[in-house]
């Protein structure tokens, strides 16, 4: 389904650009952002946001736009959930319905018609990005910030062919055991622990997932939700210790888990994609 | 009055702040956001955002910490008008009262109480600058975008001893001859058209005003309020060239008047400032 341009902003040598489409997954209309640089685009990132998030957040936060179009690169960033619904407790709390989507494919009544994110940024999103942006399917990775770092981590293992590298800010690494995980996947996938660890990247990892290309994780050791133990990146590091799948992970002494964290950061993980999609 | 720090958010080499103070020419609380980088810091930047904005807007979308931390300069970043008052007319539009101040000092009822703007900045702020952030006098400069380059223009002129070096995106540079300023001035200051002209950067450049330094401006031409004749850069850039005052003016194509034209051109701005700073 073509999207449709809603605003373009010129941004260094590129254009910064909001999008709308009918989705099929969601059946819902879906935002989404993008930065384009002029000129040759070498491969494209998805970007997945955390709790609260829309599809605004990282491109006008991040200082991304100046490292993409130095390496060529456009990036996409779909919004964090469906829209426009009026779901059983949709809207009551911050992590879990609406801009919380955890980027599952839910099971439970009323969201199993709609929250289906993973299908939605491993297909629909996909091949839009091949179709609408001309991108060649082996020239696009994926990359997230805590809720949208777990994301990224789970659609980039079990999809693993589909996405030429991974990298996370933050990312919720063991929702399985995290409050803000126990209580998103019980309410889109029911009771059953089988289906919450095919969204859980440490059991991913533990099961047997790998990803050819080393995953890049940055973690600030003053980020409020990494003390709370809602990220646990120590389990997903031993789960790929153990495993040998490769793992670059930076501890960051006074960081926190906002969006000044990412925008220093943000040039190393986009020269990380660029590696690989280049 | 010394201020309080409400948030502190590790950004690059340094640390984006939030504060709040008792204001003595606003007789309101003030807020204002600083970046400031470890280590020495060789000078301040006073950054003046333009109609709607608050002291958020710059601190999270111009991309400006990397820059700053680099040249070793700190930022300081004041709201746009008093706060949590209940003027006649004061939140009845965008582009007067609340979010609004254009930097004067007003002389109409009610409003001549509270939104002396053009003293918070040239003096409490300076001051303040100096006392808690131990900036010596003679490192001070200032910038801004839309109302808050004219802000910086008009403030820079005026008071050119106290600061090193103006420069400004988009500004209103004649404001007497444009709606926004029309409104403006005849809400804060009355009828009399001697008292806008203090407050006109172009009319002060006639009036004999100079700034030592040269002043650099940019301006995209795609912006819509460029287009409307909101800005008139063309008026400042005629009455420097007969004043010989010193301008170094780009126009930028396809350039609009986002804070994404701001996050592609602040690291000249951050350049031009540490030429005088540092």
């Amino acid at each position: 389904m073509e999207a449709t341009l809603l605003k373009s902003h010129k941004t260094f040598e590129g254009q910064t650009q909001f999008w709308e489409h009918d989705s099929v997954s969601t059946k819902t209309k879906m935002k989404f952002s993008t930065y384009i640089p002029t000129g040759l685009v070498k491969g494209c990132v998805i970007w997945l946001s955390g709790l609260t998030c829309t599809d605004e957040n990282f491109i006008t936060k991040a200082g991304a736009q100046k490292y993409l179009a130095e390496h060529q690169l456009m990036v996409i960033c779909p919004d964090t959930s469906p829209r426009g619904l009026q779901l059983p407790g949709e809207h009551d709390s911050y992590d879990f319905g609406s801009g919380a989507s955890f980027y599952v494919d839910a099971k439970t009544e009323g969201y199993s018609e709609h929250y289906n994110m993973f299908s939605y940024i491993t297909n629909e999103l996909y091949e839009l990005i091949q179709n609408q942006f001309q991108i060649p399917k082996n020239k696009v990775s994926i990359m997230g910030h805590s809720m949208g770092g777990h994301g990224a981590l789970v659609i980039g293992l079990r999809e693993s062919s589909k996405f030429q590298s991974i990298s996370a800010f933050a990312p919720i690494t063991n929702p399985t055991l995290a409050p803000w995980g126990k209580k998103a996947f019980t309410g889109y996938l029911g009771e059953d622990q089988d289906i919450w660890k095919q969204y859980d990247a440490t059991e991913l990892i533990r099961s047997g997932a790998r990803h050819p290309n080393e995953i890049l994780i940055d973690q600030g050791l003053a980020d409020e939700f990494y003390l709370k133990a809602q990220l646990l990146p120590s389990h997903f590091e031993k789960s790929c210790e153990v495993a040998d799948q490769k793992l670059k992970m930076h501890y960051r002494a006074d960081f926190d888990h906002s969006y000044y964290f990412i925008a220093t950061f943000i040039e190393s993980h986009i020269q990380h994609h660029a590696k690989f999609l280049a």
